[in-house]
């Protein structure tokens, strides 16, 4: 399949650049906030307006498929023969909300270019992994009448959401799914260096609600004889951590092994930056946390144990001496390695339920889990991206650790059994902020990058 | 003075009681919220009506006074010769906000009568006070013209929002309000026995705020290096309490001594009642607090230490993997005996400093702070008010410790170093409720007390 003609795909690419961003506007107008109910018809709108240009691509059997949560779309070709691999190439069409609202200098779903920079809400997270995908195909199939590999195209749209009802929707569709690798594009870099994503880390979220008094009561008359729902929260949240920030959930760490020697690498060679970002970020001088481990390898390979918000009583202004009938607080634990998200949620509630007195009620949800993954940063596939990346970045793209969490990616790997590899596309920034932006300058070259890892993955 | 016709007097009340209600709807509409700046301009409207009305009267020197924060009303009737005592007649006009406003059945500020009760916000707590004072003045002097004893009105308008500025005015106006002895009349009681306050207890309320980064960063990418503000304000309120209750500030229970022997009679005498009232209340039928004391004494007599508010973070519907750059709380200690308020700041501001670190900045504000007191409970002056109760509601007061704050009754105990007697005037119920009310039955009632007071202090 190496005499399919990669410049012809490129020479179409170059030539429907305009158009395509004309066409991105399009997905960008449907404001497909997955996390919001009041948008539930838009996301389906927004799958719809995917299919619709799957079929009109000629991606075969394109169609929306209902999850427990919100639509995933799905659509493949697999016509280059049995000896070609096949890809999963996944992105989410479903964005971020848009609060606060008025901090955007254009609405965030009227698509507005601003000095060479097409702004709107999901532009670069990730309506952009979606469409330049389409768009690689399209450069490739019309040019050329076929592709050099087969691919499946799986579009999420509850990412931001944290993928809750996604494990149960891969474990139904394990045959339509079945694939040699999967492909992430979520995302892509902020400057001129392209990124590979070599880690993320699992993940549990959950809530707790400490229950006292039927209401809310006067601290003067039952302050110390009603037990004080916030006093037992600060208890609970006191004792997650040691004084120097070791999580002290009993078996927490028990799973955790040391990183493979292909990521300590990585962590060396990226402690300097990341502190230096990190000050830039956070406006701190100072950082925290567990002193065995360096800045990044707590920052990205040890597992965490945050407390999100804390709630409970009067928090307006000046004094209210209420004794609060309730309080709580929501958390959120980065994983690793072995980590299981189910026994660490088992330990997390087992820990909490410690707690039990006969003077409050206690509850604990679990919001969300995942497992943490170490993606493909060597062997053939993770080089077909380098690859790509360098033939049209002219550099080759720097491999981060993530902290954060990409549930599909552990889905991938435990229920599918395939490796999973990184390939952001597009160029921008405020993913998760107002003034989301992707840089235009970059949007052909990363169409380009798309297309050379077809090309490349048929080597 | 004994000559002067008391029976003239309550006839004249009994002759007025309807007009007096009518005249009463006037000042309950006025919206005199102290706390509420948006309000500034009906509270000063609601002193401005009392004296006119003291001026109506004959009250002399009536006038509205400046404080640093919202205004108070004085006046006096000097005129009962040096033999007789001069009381200083205390009730505040201010009033709770109304929230939660859908809560109520007619708006809080339009006077209704339902059921022989009359509902607007002020209506027991505590306009009644302030207003019934003057109708047994008022039934006093243009019955016989003159009054036993010799009074001084004072009328607070911040007493709902813990009297920030009333200790700077009294001494300013030391040699004004100069008496014999207080009578603080502050609410009534709600059942058909009338309640005498027997002490009170000191106040310090203060917040406490912990900063870290700059703004909220992602948990993923933040956590573990990041000092996390929630985690710190978990480690203070945790470390008020021991796991039975002791308040664990150093040095905070140095000034606490046992009761007097007056008051640990009372203490007995109202355990079983108070927890029988604390389980209708609150729910609850398991109470919490240190062991060594019982439910009535730890409610009353032991000073104690609240958290009322804690926040931080997110705090929506389901999760948000934030990391917050701020989380604080608010609290409130309850002081007895020689706690001194301004010691007891001091002591908690040196226990939140312990938690001093380079990785957050703490900041601690002290938003008010009051002495506990004792009240007359016997004596001639404790007897006069139990007389004057006796011979209008047919049955002695019960007299009761009060586990929350009048920081009024200290100032005058320290500043003016006179004694101070409680005499709540009214019956009724929702005082920091939403439909709160006068129960219309006991409306002469209360005038009747107020008049024999008068006439039992002459004696």
């Amino acid at each position: 399949m190496n005499d399919v003609p990669l410049e012809a795909s490129l020479a179409y690419a170059h030539a429907h650049t305009e158009a395509f961003i004309e066409q991105y506007k399009e997905l960008l107008r449907i404001p497909s906030i997955g996390a919001d109910p009041a948008y539930r018809d838009d996301v389906r709108r927004a799958a719809e307006w995917i299919v619709a240009e799957m079929q009109r691509l000629g991606i075969e059997h394109a169609q929306v498929l209902d999850t427990a949560g919100q639509p995933a779309v799905y659509g493949d070709y697999l016509h280059a023969g049995e000896d070609a691999p096949t890809v999963l190439l996944y992105a989410h069409y479903d964005v971020q909300p848009v609060d606060p609202l008025d901090l955007w200098v254009a609405p965030p779903f009227k698509p507005d270019i601003r000095d060479g920079k097409l702004f709107a809400r999901g532009a670069i997270d990730d309506k952009s992994g979606v469409f330049l995908h389409l768009k690689a195909f399209e450069s490739t199939m019309v040019a050329n009448g076929t592709l050099p590999i087969n691919v499946k195209f799986i579009f999420e749209g509850e990412e931001e959401s944290g993928s809750p009802t996604m494990e149960a929707f891969i474990e139904a569709h394990k045959a339509l799914l079945a694939a040699d690798v999967a492909v992430i594009s979520d995302g892509g870099s902020s400057d001129e260096t392209p990124r590979m994503m070599a880690s993320v880390r699992g993940i549990v979220t959950g809530e707790v609600r400490v229950y006292g008094p039927k209401r809310d009561l006067h601290s003067g008359s039952f302050g110390g004889v009603v037990h004080n729902p916030t006093h037992m929260v600060g208890k609970m949240v006191a004792a997650l951590h040691d004084d120097e920030g070791r999580i002290q959930i009993p078996g927490f760490y028990d799973d955790v092994v040391p990183v493979s020697e292909a990521q300590q690498a990585l962590i060396a060679a990226n402690e300097e930056s990341a502190i230096a970002d990190a000050r830039e970020q956070t406006g701190l001088e100072t950082f925290w946390g567990v002193p065995d481990y360096t800045y990044y390898e707590r920052a990205t390979a040890r597992p965490t144990c945050d407390v999100n918000g804390i709630f409970g009583g009067y928090q307006g202004m000046g004094a209210k001496t209420v004794l609060p009938a309730e309080a709580g607080f929501k958390l959120s634990m980065r994983l690793v390695d072995n980590q299981d998200p189910k026994d660490i949620a088992a330990k997390f509630e087992a820990f909490i339920n410690s707690f039990t007195c006969d003077t409050l009620k206690i509850d604990i949800k679990i919001l969300s889990s995942s497992w943490s993954a170490e993606t493909l940063v060597s062997g053939p596939v993770a080089q077909a991206v380098i690859d790509a990346y360098t033939a049209t970045w002219g550099k080759a793209p720097k491999m981060e650790r993530a902290g954060g969490s990409v549930p599909i990616i552990g889905m991938f790997q435990h229920v599918l059994d395939i490796p999973v590899t990184s390939m952001g596309l597009g160029h921008g920034s405020n993913g998760h902020s107002p003034n989301e932006y992707f840089d235009l300058e970059y949007f052909g070259t990363n169409i380009d990058t798309a297309i050379h890892f077809l090309y490349n993955m048929a080597k």
